[in-house]
């Protein structure tokens, strides 16, 4: 997907919203454990409910690969249907992979050539060679870790480096290896002050936003500090969508929680028009 | 596997050896591809072949995740293979995961709940909450990326932070987090100079080593700089083994370049004695 389509998209959905599929059996309703594959059929339904307010879907891989090699068929069905379905929808496979160069295009080749997914997350800390078999994929996208939502960012990527810290170098550094066509970055919404600063650093390229809801960032505040005339932000929210109710109503209830979440980056988006 | 039994393993074979399972469809011998599943033909030979002078497997995930569920149901048989027939040897996962705390938790899941690995690979970027889930299963292991032995290593790890690069804040830090029988940090042979200072940061730590062979390191500048009083290496080599010969002697021939290695590994064991 290119980046003019993706822009189309937003402007055309009013949406930013990315649902994170951290599909868990524990926690699904209990009703969809009769189906052949719970996993599939829970990512299906949220799917259908939710398509219409949003614009990117993400699998978080850990929650596949916890379940073995049935784990990874729920995955691949589900990265089909929706690559079949709903072409529209941009694709992350939240994996946060990265090797040495010859291996690093192993892990492409997984995610762009196998399950043909739009991008995928990559962690930063080998460098260039671990970054760029990526990016040699026409119209697939790299997301790169740049400032995380968790409490851990404050080990590592808040260091200061000469005059910056080091996530803040990350960004810089990586948009020597890939334009704003192909590349984005995450930066997380429990650091609403950064994210100016990175906006600043990185003007045109998208960011991918987690931590929202559970979390605790504000949409509000992630819009204000870091939209840009792109739209520019993919903001996910999971578990506050997926699991909004463990009944059978669980997808028309995660569609009512997505409205609700889209409804706030609407009035930004209205604004750019 | 505690740090007693693998010190014990590496005395009584005289061996630091690791040998790396980047098994690749493309590079095995080509005799091999009438079995149902030549991946793990090929491990499985190469295992029953190396297993006498030979410490440690580490399969690098990303050449069995980009062959897809065959690729996954490949690793699942080898790592049983191995667990089965020698479970004296310590297994790696060189699967450089990490994710924020409850995601980390689901790798930790798959790597030492459903694979049954010792051990697996971790990248730091994310920091304390996306290490320490992997550090809460009894007797497994985190080896945690430190120093690595690609190009690429330049561009963030040896990034300056008040008296020390980032990579060394890194092996610093995370010691805080987990002690020597839970935790090793991988350090590139590539880097000889480094070495000795790393060891001086992480006296009592195993060290996971790659970079000799292909990448161009040096087994005796690794041990000169690096063995501590418990070998305190595991000295990985991949394509150099494995793929040895591309012919059905590749398995003898794999032993051969496998007793090769180790040759130079022995007089600095042996001197510890």
């Amino acid at each position: 997907m290119t980046k003019q389509e993706l822009t189309a998209e937003i402007f055309k959905q009013n949406s930013m919203l990315c649902v994170g599929l951290d599909s868990d059996i524990n926690l699904i309703p209990k009703h969809l454990l009769q189906y052949a594959d719970p996993i599939f059929e829970f990512n299906k339904q949220i799917i259908d409910a939710t398509h219409q307010v949003t614009v990117a879907y993400k699998p978080n891989i850990a929650f596949y690969e916890a379940m073995g090699i049935e784990g990874w068929k729920s995955l691949e069905k589900t990265i089909q249907y929706l690559n079949k379905n709903y072409p529209e929808c941009f694709t992350i496979a939240d994996a946060k992979r990265g090797d040495i160069g010859n291996t690093s295009s192993m892990y492409a080749k997984a995610f762009f050539e196998w399950l043909n997914f739009h991008s995928v997350t990559v962690a930063p800390y080998m460098g260039n060679d671990s970054v760029t078999p990526f990016l040699s994929y026409k119209n697939k996208w790299v997301i790169l870790l740049g400032l995380t939502s968790n409490k851990g960012s404050n080990d590592f990527q808040f260091q200061p480096i000469e005059n910056e810290h080091l996530y803040e170098k990350v960004i810089r550094t990586a948009q020597q290896w890939g334009s704003s066509e192909q590349l984005m970055f995450v930066t997380g919404a429990t650091h609403p002050t950064q994210l100016a600063g990175i906006r600043k650093l990185a003007e045109e390229y998208f960011f991918l936003v987690p931590g929202i809801g559970a979390q605790g960032g504000s949409i509000d505040a992630v819009c204000e500090n870091a939209i840009n005339s792109s739209g520019g932000l993919l903001i996910n929210s999971a578990r506050q969508i997926i699991y909004a109710s463990p009944n059978e109503d669980f997808a028309e209830t995660a569609y009512n929680m997505a409205l609700q979440t889209v409804k706030p980056m609407q009035k930004f988006l209205t604004a750019l028009v």
